[in-house]
């Protein structure tokens, strides 16, 4: 048996909620509405970003269990993770909450990790339930990876901004109508791009080898598909990606989306090549996505978050940025739709 | 159902081979000869302590499939992760290989999280094989923690050494004689210790509350364990535990082993309170322990990944540490021992 990644949720795993919070830019950009909760001030009321990200990773946990009228000592599991440096955004906003956790570094393919963990944990019976969460904060990712945020530093086309935001999933075995079917877990892909400054880039080989491989072996054909949803690949990643496809005869450019795209007005509010971070496939696909799919206005999307996995000390030291990508198909499975 | 975190591997998930590399210093403690490799270079042949611990990671996995006699591109996911800022530690060390790649954080906790991951993903059917590993390094975590290794800064009595080493383990569902069981998804504790160089007190409340939840819902009792085998909870950690758990009424220290005691000699080497780092537990564990089970010398452990979830910035923000701990029951099931 060849490692092709494929993994297939047979014994069942359906979302039952999501939840999502977002700063003010996001707020302000194009998928305003979809979102459940937004917060103007970007310390969430705290002395420290690193808190404020904490802050908010807590916030959007407690919204994910009233929306779902749930205890959270009923959870199997949170399966988590985010960007700052040891992901302290998510475990010290978990602290305090009594449920098992697994800690998570995807870099931006976080939350399509935690969903293809938690479906397996789920549809596996090894958990009654669990909730996938992912986030990320502009203000920690931009002082961690490139500048402090107040030194207001130029950023070539290429750049992307780091979405402040959270999304958390709820999954379990009952049926809801929307269903984690399958996925394919991602590979190290090592482009050679060593400019931190263009994330899409780095990302868009890793982006192509899941996708491609998705479609080779999981038995599923881009037919079967509404909408083929990338994390944050953002304007340069998105093209990178159709074009690689292309050339391995596989055109996904009628259907892909990439909420790195979708979540700012590029132009209007200034933000380059678009969103990234954790938090934005997290907060899109929980907030947009979802909630097209719940209503039955999307039938079967596949998602795939991308995480360039550099560190700063990887970037100044020079070596190119390899990434990973891993792809989640979900789909509406009630009859009546 | 409440959520006590215990999870049953009753599809069937057991340990095919291990591979253990380690540094100087490790090969010169008391755990000399259950090492499978080790290296007299710091740098291991590289130009950085971080490329230097990817190197490690890299020879590690080749010297697992190389002992088992493999071709990756069998494996169903390698899940591990280590302490350098966003792993890259494991991501670089991965990159080249063709095996699906699922990034763990759990700080010291890592090697427990990626055994329970690995074996959900096995025992519930939904890969046919993976690896759990996890490493750390010295000079990686020294620098990226406290302060360069050059400065040779004085440490207090409580300080832990951080273990220059790697442990990988190769699950499979065919029953090769040494089971993984079931074991305990650990919960955040913090104690309220801000002290970085006291790694063991801010660990000792997880540790205890994990060790709790196993024996009180596992329908397993301590009479059942030739051993209980924490990671590196050092001298410190490992009698704060111990006392914590008296007070409980469960009295451990007859059969509690810590592997950041075990793994140097601390008054011939200096080593102060022991050793720690996510290579701790996956080194002793996969060499010492592994062989021994394997052996029939020992016929069930529970093993406890520690990890304290801190960063150098929480630190230095002069906040708690928050810490988690992974349990693992692996035993020998062979009739014939």
């Amino acid at each position: 048996m060849s490692n092709n990644g494929i993994i297939s949720f047979s014994g069942g795993c359906f979302i039952a909620e999501t939840a999502t919070t977002v700063g003010k830019k996001e707020r302000q950009g194009p998928m305003n509405g979809w979102f459940d909760a937004s917060e103007e001030d970007e310390y969430f009321g705290q002395s420290t970003f690193e808190q404020a990200e904490s802050e908010m990773v807590h916030r959007n946990l407690q919204l994910l269990f009233t929306k779902a009228n749930l205890q959270e000592d009923t959870v199997g599991a949170v399966l988590g993770g985010d960007l700052v440096n040891q992901c302290t955004g998510t475990s010290f906003g978990i602290t305090g909450h009594k449920i098992p956790f697994i800690g998570l570094y995807g870099a931006c393919s976080t939350i399509a990790e935690g969903l293809l963990l938690g479906a397996s944990l789920v549809s596996g019976g090894l958990l009654p339930s669990a909730v996938a969460l992912a986030s990320s904060h502009f203000c920690t990712a931009e002082r961690q990876y490139r500048f402090p945020p107040e030194y207001g530093n130029q950023r070539p086309p290429t750049a992307q901004n780091t979405v402040t935001g959270a999304g958390a999933f709820l999954l379990t075995h009952e049926d809801t109508g929307v269903r984690v079917s399958d996925g394919v877990l991602g590979m190290i892909v090592d482009g050679g791009i060593t400019d931190a400054n263009n994330m899409g880039a780095a990302m868009a080989p890793a982006a192509a080898d899941t996708i491609l491989r998705y479609f080779d072996h999981s038995g599923r054909s881009l037919a079967d598909f509404d909408a083929i949803v990338t994390g944050d690949l953002g304007q340069e990643g998105l093209e990178l990606t159709d074009e690689l496809l292309q050339k391995c005869g596989l055109d996904i450019a009628p259907k892909h989306m990439d909420c790195g795209v979708l979540i700012y007005d590029a132009k209007k509010q200034d933000m380059h090549a678009g969103g990234s971070g954790c938090g934005c496939l997290a907060s899109v696909l929980g907030g947009y996505f979802y909630r097209r799919l719940r209503r039955g206005e999307l039938k079967r999307i596949l998602a795939i978050g991308t995480g360039a996995l550099l560190s700063a000390n990887s970037a100044l030291q020079k070596l190119s940025i390899p990434s990973v990508a891993h792809a989640v198909c979900i789909e509406n499975v009630c009859n009546t739709q």
